[in-house]
C-alpha cells in the first residue's frame, strides 16, 4: 500500500466531513463544521476503508462506517479536551475555547447522534454495527474516566494503565476494524481477529505516543507535556520510572513545575539511562508483532492492514 | 387508569434504575447511580409503559425502552445543568456541584451509551427503536442548542419559541410514545399518531411549565425562575408580554434583579391584568384537545393515553 493510496483515501473522509450538518442551529452547525474540518491524520476512518477493503468490500459501502467512526473520535477529544483544560488542538482553539463550555457540551452530544444517524446508513449488518458502536462508546467513557481517576493515584500499576489505554484508544481502533469487516460481511471470527489486531495497535500506539511526548522535540509534544507533568498524567515510561526510581522522578518533577527545560532534561537522561525508554521501544515492538500475528492465517488479504500498523508507527509527533 | 397503577409502573421502573451501571469505574458508577436515584416523575417511561399496553403489549416487553428513555432523560438533564449553571436537581446537587464539571460530561456520555445498550435488549424492531432514539437524541440537542441561543436573542417570536420547546421537550416524549409503539409493533401510521399525540402534550406540559414557573409558590419553581428572569431565559409568557408590553416588562425584570419578590409581583399583576395568563391557558388547553384528536379513531385502547394527559396536566409543580 503506498502513501498515494492513503492520501486519496484521507481526501475522501475529509471531502466527505465537510457539509455533514448544516441544518440544525447555528450553535451547532458552526462548531461542528468547526471541528469536522479542523485537520487530523484521520487514522481511524482510513483503517475502517482498508480493513473492508481487504475483506473484500467496496470503498464507496464502507465510507458511512469510516464516517461515523471519525466523528466519534471527534466527539471524545471535543469533550476530552473541556475535562483536560486543553485549550488548542489540531493547531486551532478548542471548542470550548473558541465558544464556551456549554457550547463544547452540545457540539459533543450533537456529533454522537450524527456519528450514529450515518451508522445507519451501513449496509449490511447495521444492528449489529450500532452494537459494537455503543461499545465503544462505553469503553472510550471508562478510559477516559480511569485516565483521570488515574491523575491524583500514585499507585497506578503498568496492567491498570495498559486496561484504561486499551479502553480510551484501543477500543476505538478495535471499533474501527471492526466496523469495516462488518460491510464486507466476513465471518465472526475473522470480524474478531480484525478487531483485535486494531485494538493491539492502539495499544502501542498510546504506548508510542507517551515515549514521542517526552522525547519529541516537537512544538506540539511540549506544550502537552508539560501541563501533562504539572497535571501528574500516568504514562507507560512514567509509571515504570515512578517505580523503579520514586525520588529521582519526583524530584525531577518538582523542578520541570518550576523550570520545565530543566526539568523534563533530566527526566528524559533517566529514562535514557536506565533503560526505560529502551524498554518501552521493546514493548512497543512487541505489541506489534503481537497484532501483526492476529492477521497470520486469516482468509483476508491483509497486505494493507500491515502497512498500516508501518504507517501508525512511523509517524513522528 | 388510577393513581395506584401510575405508582406501581413508577416503582417498576425506580426498582429496574438501581444498580444498572455498576461495573464501570468509580468516577462514572456513583454518579451515574446518583443520577438514576435521584427521583424525578419517570413520566416518561411511564408513557412508554402507557403506550405498549394501549397497543397490546406485555408491560415486561417494553421495561427495555422505558428505562433507555428516562436514561436519555437524565442525560439530557446531566448536561443541561451544567450549561444553564443549575446547582440543585430533584432536592440533590447537581453532579457538576457534587463532582466537577468533567466527571458531568462523562456521566453523560457514558448514561447515553447505557441508554442506547437497553434499547438493543428491545424486541421486536430494534434497529427502527434506534433510528427513532437517535432522531430524538438530535432534537434534544437542537432545542438546547435553540433555548440558549434564545437567551441572547431579544426578537424570538411565539413561532420559533414552539419549535424550540418541542425540538427540547415534545420530540422526548413523542420518542417515548414511539417506542411503546415500536414494542407493540403496531402500524406505522398509529405509531406515528401515538408519537404526534405526545409531542403535543409535551408542548402542553412546557407551556404550563412556564405559567406555573411564574405563578406557583413552590420553592423549586420560585428558584429556577429567579435565575431564568436574570438570564431573560424565554418563554410562553415572556415572550408575549415582551411583544405586547415591552417597556413595562423590561422595567419589571430590571426590578426584579435587585428586588425579586417585588419585580415578580409586577410581572404576575401585568400578566393577569392584560389576560396573558388566561392566553396561555387557552393555549395548553387547546393543545391538549389537538393532542387527543390524535388518537380518535385508532385502533388502541386509548383510555389509559387519555387519563396520561390528565396526570401531566394535573400536577402543581
Amino acid at each position: 500500500m503506498d502513501n498515494l493510496k492513503i492520501n486519496e483515501y484521507r481526501d475522501l473522509i475529509n471531502n466527505s466531513l465537510s457539509d455533514i450538518y448544516t441544518s440544525g442551529p447555528e450553535s451547532l452547525t458552526k462548531p461542528i463544521d468547526y471541528v469536522l474540518k479542523g485537520g487530523g491524520k484521520r487514522l481511524r476512518p482510513i483503517l475502517t476503508l482498508i480493513t473492508a477493503e481487504s475483506c473484500g468490500a467496496k470503498v464507496k459501502a464502507s465510507l458511512p462506517a469510516a464516517l461515523s467512526v471519525e466523528i466519534l473520535h471527534n466527539f471524545t477529544l471535543v469533550h476530552d479536551d473541556i475535562m483536560d483544560e486543553d485549550d488548542v488542538r489540531h493547531n486551532q482553539p478548542t471548542v470550548h475555547e473558541k465558544w464556551d463550555v456549554g457550547v463544547a457540551i452540545l457540539t459533543g452530544d450533537a456529533m454522537l447522534s450524527i456519528a450514529l444517524k450515518m451508522l445507519q446508513k451501513m449496509n449490511p449488518n447495521s444492528l449489529e454495527a450500532m452494537a459494537v458502536f455503543v461499545e465503544g462508546l462505553l469503553a472510550v467513557c471508562e478510559g477516559q474516566a480511569l485516565d483521570k481517576e488515574f491523575e491524583s493515584d500514585n499507585f497506578v500499576t503498568i496492567d491498570q494503565y495498559i486496561k484504561m489505554i486499551d479502553l480510551k484508544t484501543g477500543y476505538l481502533l478495535g471499533l474501527s476494524a471492526e466496523l469495516g469487516a462488518l460491510v464486507a460481511d466476513v465471518d465472526k471470527q475473522i470480524r474478531i481477529a480484525l478487531r483485535d489486531f486494531a485494538r493491539l495497535i492502539g495499544r502501542a500506539f498510546q504506548v508510542q505516543d507517551d515515549m514521542l511526548e517526552i522525547f519529541s522535540d516537537s512544538q506540539n509534544m511540549g506544550k502537552s507535556l508539560k501541563s501533562d507533568i504539572i497535571l501528574e498524567k500516568k504514562t507507560y515510561l512514567m509509571i515504570q520510572a515512578k517505580s523503579k526510581f520514586p525520588k529521582e522522578i519526583e524530584s525531577a518533577i518538582e523542578i520541570a513545575k518550576n523550570d520545565f527545560t530543566d526539568g523534563i532534561q533530566i527526566i528524559r537522561k533517566l529514562m535514557l539511562e536506565t533503560g526505560i525508554k529502551q524498554d518501552a521501544e521493546k514493548f512497543i515492538e512487541n505489541t506489534i508483532n503481537q497484532a501483526n500475528s492476529c492477521l497470520m492465517n486469516l482468509a483476508v488479504d491483509h497486505r494493507n492492514l500491515m502497512c498500516f500498523s508501518d504507517l501508525i508507527m512511523k509517524r513522528n509527533n
